[in-house]
């Protein structure tokens, strides 16, 4: 009984069982695919850099903390067991860049890369403007109770502004900026692993342009984090301010640039991603 | 005489030059560091940038044209040869996945990944808003005459606002946004290498915020491609608009995020990067 409730304790948030990777020595680790995380076809992306990051952050020659991680989806990952090949390419003073892939029947379905670093003190600018928006407390929560997607469920979304269309009409909404406060359902201290998983949590742009469900997953996403382990400890369970655009959109890519902060202000993170579409 | 001709020819630009590799077979070329790309130590990040491409573009397996394109500049890259390792991690039918190193004696210098895809007729947005700004022929090009560093004479560059600062003082200009007309010196047709290299093109945020020079160097740049051939053809010696922001700048690294558009509007490239820098 002891036993069983030890585990229940360090896999109690469906986010920590979702990332927990088996490292197999020579910094080859394997892994599963949640349920709890579970997007149309296989995982939620954001999932898949999380475990990537997580197995990054968890093999022994890591040096530092995340700087830059780029995740490219190369093949729809099959919902099941995967394996992680990672490799540190370059270990300097204070950066060390990787590379890995993960692989399923021994082909690759993700690749990426991803620079670590020490942070030292430096001149710096303390805060970057955040958007003046109403806070949580005075915003709706998303209902996902008729969501097609197990993911969405794992996130709290109180959207300020550019939420989903509320019809699929086909509408040009005009526009592709959305701006949300996020965190995890149920709540979970801010972590590099969550953070990761959150800096792909907008919705597809091509969605307010069209006001339609087309065809479409992200082939490529680049994160970079612009803060540490303390001020994420410092952030907690608190709520994280995205705000998101789009540039371009034409003949079956778009993109979009988004920034993430915490309640107090401090930018976190800055995510970009590429996505492909059908129609 | 004739072959001397042709050679001339063949490698008339300094670009074409700085770019050439040499295929050894199995996906390994090798190249060497243009002296008229030459940085403060090493080359021009974006002259590497558009060599990691161009080992793609030549590659005989390529499927498609680019869509986007990590490069970590893991250690500075020495002045002379080096070694580009190209791997075809994943081939699908309308994209494919690439993963690229370069080695200097057998070192990791450089790690990166793209993807390229074949793009098809879908819904979408022909244009993309542009700032409206002054016109390059209204424009004093930027001298480079007491310029330290011979890659920038290779850029013809007409800043628009937020220009390099007029003295090093120290002030902090207040902002991070740089807006320029840009092309090749001399000009030359654009193509995806070409527009790769100069999605490196805007000088670090930190000089607009210090107006003091502080060592530094890109660790990551991400560029995505929302083109074609025809429409860089249809570019030709053209300038680009490029615009760049920062968003955050603190304990050893900042960020930028650009788009380049053409003259006729048309968003060619968004580029973001991450950039280490001390004191």
């Amino acid at each position: 009984m002891q036993d069983r409730r030890e585990e229940e304790g360090s896999a109690g948030h469906p986010f920590d069982a979702a990332i927990a990777l088996h490292h197999q020595g020579a910094g080859v680790f394997t892994g599963e695919t949640s349920p709890a995380y579970a997007n149309m076809v296989g995982p939620y992306g954001g999932i898949t850099a999380a475990q990537a990051l997580n197995a990054l952050l968890a093999h022994p020659d890591r040096l530092g903390e995340p700087i830059a991680l780029t995740v490219n989806y190369a093949a729809a990952v099959a919902d099941g067991p995967f394996t992680v090949i990672t490799r540190a390419a370059r270990t300097n003073r204070s950066t060390q860049h990787w590379t890995f892939e993960f692989q399923q029947d021994g082909q690759a379905v993700i690749t990426g890369t991803a620079v670590f670093g020490l942070r030292r003190d430096t001149w710096g600018l303390d805060k970057h403007p955040m958007p003046s928006v109403t806070s949580p407390a005075e915003l709706r929560a998303q209902s996902w109770e008729r969501a097609k997607v197990e993911w969405l469920r794992r996130y709290e979304m109180r959207f300020v502004e550019g939420g989903m269309p509320r019809s699929w009409q086909g509408e040009d909404q005009g526009h592709s900026l959305t701006r949300l406060w996020v965190r995890d359902a149920p709540p979970r201290p801010l972590d590099f692993a969550s953070l990761a998983a959150i800096s792909d949590i907008f919705f597809p742009r091509i969605w307010l342009r069209r006001s339609r469900i087309v065809p479409l997953g992200t082939v490529s996403i680049t994160v970079y984090f612009h803060t540490e382990a303390a001020t994420l400890a410092a952030t907690g369970e608190g709520y994280l301010l995205g705000e998101v655009r789009g540039h371009a959109l034409s003949r079956g890519y778009f993109d979009h640039a988004g920034q993430l902060w915490n309640e107090a202000g401090h930018l976190l993170a800055t995510t970009h991603q590429i996505v492909y579409y059908k129609e």
